[in-house]
């Protein structure tokens, strides 16, 4: 059985903590200045210090500054010196490496997220196990090629930077061989059991990026075909990140790929996600527009969610994304990744065995899950649009005392937390109605 | 005194015909292939062939073909062949490497435009003058080495492509003198001429993007700081493109920039676009929200103009972004780049000498101008937002018969024009609108 | 205990066949005037005849002929003529005085429907039962002089018309000790057992309607304060409508009320609506917007609905408006009008016997229901904004192939089936955003 | 020369001063009567007092209170006293009986403006002049005959309340001659003269409201025929009202006509408006839904004004509803009530001897007029969408500190001024962009 993209949040303690500091400051001769003197005349570790055009007020700056304190007490003292700067100083984040929240310990300051589609990058080396180590009853354990193999796929990932194009890999034939046996069971089955999205997407994979039993194809190719129908795109992983950090990457239309393949000696199992999974399972779906919708509101509900909201939405994933079944006409379909690269569960979940019950998120999030066998409850969701509005309500329940949204021309997370910022949104509606308009009365 | 991007519609012939068809097929088994062997068998010279996602039809699944025809005949007889495997062929426009239309001879079909953000690779080569060579009058005309070092710098702009990071130059310290004169002696112009939103965003630019009177900037780290400020990137250039390919590059908020610099003999002076010109004078407002979206609704109605239209357009950029006034308060400023980047035209544009006019587009779209001298009349505009409604009135006008709008996440140009996108376009408004007051609701 | 409005569909066959024709014409001399000619010469017996601007095509006439047909030849007949005068008949519908549909015979006809508000003046003498005759096991059945006193009343309803106010009573002695028992019993338990948005109006009406122990009060007050806080207004009614009028009525948000009480004999019972069921269960709720809205979505619903839709709507009406249950905090109240006016059920449903269960318009739909005693299952809204969208979402399942909104400036209802229709929506919709900007801008 | 609705704004000053204070205070046992009590002990002469339920904060009450004050400082005191019971007690207005605004005096308040449709009641006795007496120059002066007709027609008026049907009259033959003889001057005029939108509807009134050369037509039939056509209604006026008054009218989509008709000796002539202007200029235009639009929008900035303002709304009036031509394909028209029922202005405005200028607002607002002769200058709307464009953005640079909008369900203007109210407002776009996306999905 295929083991999908794990949902732990890692509960260990990490120094430094990982920070970032936002504040703002009116625009006067020499502002911009003694600001950067006297952060830079603090004793921090600074890893970015950016300064740009006000989202909030019209000639305010914004400093973001992002360091690494050497414990909790230290991003109080430089919250404080900051105060003498300006009025207001928002402690956006602190996590370790690992990603664990110290925010607990300070006011008005909430976990950590990625503001910026480059501050994915920190995420690169944050793994939680089989980066480079496998565990026991991996079926490559003992073999130290697949091993050295792996290590040689991960670096890929472990140095990839944002906007680069993803380097291509040169499979061996071993593993063209895994590929060829995994693609060709599973395609058959497709027709009876993979959703209506699936299978229309399936042959544009195989006429525009190179899919097909006798090759691997590169994730470059495949993540620049989802950019083009529906934003969505691939970014290399080492390993399993923890439910947050992946969570995080779907705000912004990210989904992160292994590129290693499973071990050979067992070409149809695998306790992990390998490439298998990902381009028969995971992408195919990314290309629907209404399921990249459905895929971003979990990550955006996850973006500075409490440790708690990010389990429930976590276990949304999984029963969706990975584990996911619909209705379409009378009959029940695989949509989950999980299932679509997994021939036994496949044919499984759409028996008579399991359970099957309705999508309704604030259940699903409760629903405990076993990671090492079949599932015994599925649920079955009306559409994704539908899915999509039902997740937007549980958001709505969820406890977080802020708005977000993505800008994909600037590729950030805006904060709707002023009345400029909602003034500016509201423009961006009205505009789009007016175009909206247009359209309409354009239309033959 | 700076010469602006040009704004000609060249009217030479040229073949062979590149055009773009756009046909969708229904999905069936094998219904892709079928279609790609059919094409294959034409006697076409593609540049490119790709199936998509339909955005029109659910089921359906969309077929760019781009091939360069002998002649307008062999784009007729494809499209008929066409017809035979689909209900639906469009001619999305014909078109000859230097911008040529020849769309009259047929029916249904309108000026070639760039659909994708890699589209506007092919602009790389079509250079309308002073790509390599110089006109007779031009201050480096005659100085061999400084055509050598210009031809070496355009060879970056092209060879550039989509989604590269902008080379570096190593400027020669004789570059990097010009610079600083011409730094100089602006920078102590801005606090008087320069209107609100030039001089808020440059301490920015200093702070961020190495700007300063002993460097020249590089162009990769404005256009990164211009991307998180509003999504506006450059893009190196080569020398002036055609109107319609200039304005067409604003609808992707990608402004054409060179990146090599005036002869050093005339420091303050240059007949053409440069580096000084594009970072001094434009650079700064494309990192205005407002700014940003009255560019781009320029560029936006450039699509599939009319060679008249885009005429028309290119009078309104040339009044607006190169030589526009603003009211701020009871004073006039400048905030076209062609007036912001000239020493003597700036002084003289806000004395009593020049006529000034309120920004009607209607008006302003048949103003005629010199090329070669200070403009006589200039025009105000009393706010971005306000010319940008204007302009979008006056487009409005146009006799355009479809509606566009950006898709930042896919990067390409929808066109409204069927009632399943004018519908998705609704749903992603709707989608807004829940954001919104969810948004007003958390406000505190 | 109460009995509240009743949703039974008649299934009588009535003649003659009311019928509404809609057809356009375009404007040019005389067009006008040659139409009512050719309408007047057939022999038909017109109810109405309207001819007005066009909310279609910009310079078309709309006319609306009512008529009585014989029998549904005749309908087509008529229709038949009339496509000689316009390409655009449409039968908005045909229904017997009784409102039966008769519409099945007939292509591209629906149930007929009020489309103004006037034509709910039709709905008065179109009574199912109990407005004349009571049944044999009524209280009063027996009763000469309160059957008289009936009589009395419900001719006010039989007469009234459209924008009168509504006639006040002078309740006898007898009426009124019948209405303080009521009233004084109920008030005690409304504290612990009536929704808080029950709670929140009572007082209201107590300070600006008249309501105590000691007097009933009149519609016409009441419906005046309904009209300020949510635009409900009252509208007085023989009886019993079919559920179609009466849910018809509610899209114009007109609460159709009887005026008359129960007998004195009995005064904690009554088997069908009477003044106290409407005065101290509905009133209270359709002051509150989010109530308006829910009510009015149902009504919305049921204009031109199939006979089987109806009856649907007509469920989720009993479930929700007449025996609604909802969620407040940790506990449960009741806001459903057949509860709150219902000393016996109001206790019994907020006990641990019925079941109650999660309100699921799909499920409540179908769930079938006791007419003469307490209700075995409640189903419990979680806030009545949700009910609305769920209702909502419910509603778009349903098979009516039209979409309708509300013109409350034309107290009209406006049927989006036209191109045209929808753009001038949307310009509303973009004038509300214009609107909500300069609001929100102005927001201190 | 016709002489229309006059737009001066009075200064006498007047006691006793017009009063309503709006406060708010929160749920509570019992709040209330005490509430109640508290106004009722203050020695104040009320003339009316509701409690709503709140539409600003959920469990608030909102308090409405007017009352006529002695001066200035017994308002002060009041709004005092009522400072014990609320946080948030609001002056809306003062103002004496004919509009006299008395409050710069007090801080926070704003001139007295209707807030619901019946708050136009009071306007009823407050005219300018010629209500009752007449100019020494009026042709009916000195006929007392005539004198006393008009008396007892403006009696009408003077007693006419909000949603009465209007009283039809009893025009004498010398009426109806004068009526003959202007109908058929002007109708002559109308295929040459008038625009588009006035030909349109001209048949329809004919057709529907008893238009026609033999007799007048009633207000009321014509009233219900423009309440179906945009929701317009016609109020009965005795006379000139103020500016202010008059345009607040507007905002509620109701004109305010004269039901008498000018002396018999000058049928083509008339110093003031009388029912010959008010049917043949006004009503064909108010049946427009882009004129009705537009006119509220005029409406809607006057309420609560500064007299600057609506000196200024009154000047743009003038110089549209009562004077203004508009484009239509390469000719003039005029749609001006002021010209539609004068014949000599109708064919003098189209001569070329005015002058003609393109409407904008800003300088519209400030131009000089006479009133007793023709106008030297004309004003060119494009369209009415585009003058309400127009005004819209003029009304934005007014410096009324708060947005409103009119609520057509409960016939009240609401003042969006709170977060509160905000979010409603957004929510019903919200649902109204559900609406608009089912709409265009089931658009065949």
């Amino acid at each position: 059985m295929d083991h999908p993209q794990l949902h732990k949040c890692s509960d260990a303690t990490v120094t430094p903590v990982r920070t970032t500091i936002h504040f703002s400051i009116a625009d006067k001769v020499g502002a911009l200045d003694e600001c950067l003197a006297a952060i830079k005349s603090m004793n921090i570790s600074l890893t970015r210090i950016e300064s740009r055009p006000s989202k909030t007020s019209e000639w305010d700056y914004d400093f973001f500054v992002d360091f690494d304190a050497a414990n909790v007490e230290q991003v109080s003292q430089v919250s404080s010196s900051l105060e003498r700067l300006s009025k207001h100083v928002h402690i956006v984040g602190t996590g370790g490496a690992s990603g664990v929240a110290a925010t607990s310990e300070l006011p008005d300051s909430s976990p950590w997220f990625p503001r910026k589609l480059v501050d994915l990058d920190t995420f690169a080396d944050k793994v939680l196990e089989m980066g480079e180590e496998l565990d026991a009853d991996h079926p490559g354990a003992k073999d130290a090629v697949y091993r050295r193999r792996r290590a040689e796929i991960t670096q890929i990932a472990k140095t990839y930077k944002t906007g680069q194009p993803i380097p291509h890999i040169q499979y061996t034939q071993t593993e063209i061989d895994t590929w060829t046996t995994v693609f060709n069971k599973l395609t058959t089955m497709f027709p009876s059991y993979a959703c209506r999205e699936h299978q229309y997407v399936f042959p544009l994979l195989i006429q525009n990026c190179g899919y097909g039993p006798s090759a691997i194809p590169q994730l470059d190719g495949v993540s620049k075909f989802l950019k083009d129908c529906t934003g969505f795109t691939l970014r290399p992983v080492m390993g399993l990140l923890t439910s947050r950090d992946f969570l995080n990457g779907l705000a912004f239309r990210v989904f992160h790929s292994t590129q290693y393949i499973r071990h050979h000696s067992k070409p149809l199992y695998t306790p992990e996600p390998d490439v298998c999974h990902e381009l028969l399972g995971h992408v195919p779906l990314f290309a629907d527009p209404a399921f990249a919708d459905f895929s971003q509101e979990i990550g955006l509900a996850s973006l500075g969610a409490s440790d708690a909201d990010i389990e429930r939405l976590a276990t949304i994933y999984w029963f969706t994304v990975e584990f996911g079944l619909c209705r379409q006409g009378d009959q029940l379909r695989a949509y989950g990744a999980g299932l679509l690269s997994s021939f036994g569960e496949l044919e499984y979940c759409l028996s008579d065995t399991p359970e099957v019950r309705p999508f309704e998120p604030a259940k699903v999030a409760l629903q405990k899950y076993p990671i090492t066998h079949y599932q015994p409850v599925y649920f079955v969701a009306e559409s994704f649009k539908d899915a999509q509005m039902r997740v937007r309500e549980f958001v709505n329940s969820m406890d977080r005392p802020f708005s977000v949204r993505y800008n994909a021309y600037t590729e950030s997370i805006e904060i709707l937390d002023s009345k400029e910022k909602v003034i500016r949104y509201a423009q961006s509606i009205k505009a789009d109605m007016l175009t909206l308009v247009d359209a309409l009365d354009k239309l033959a």
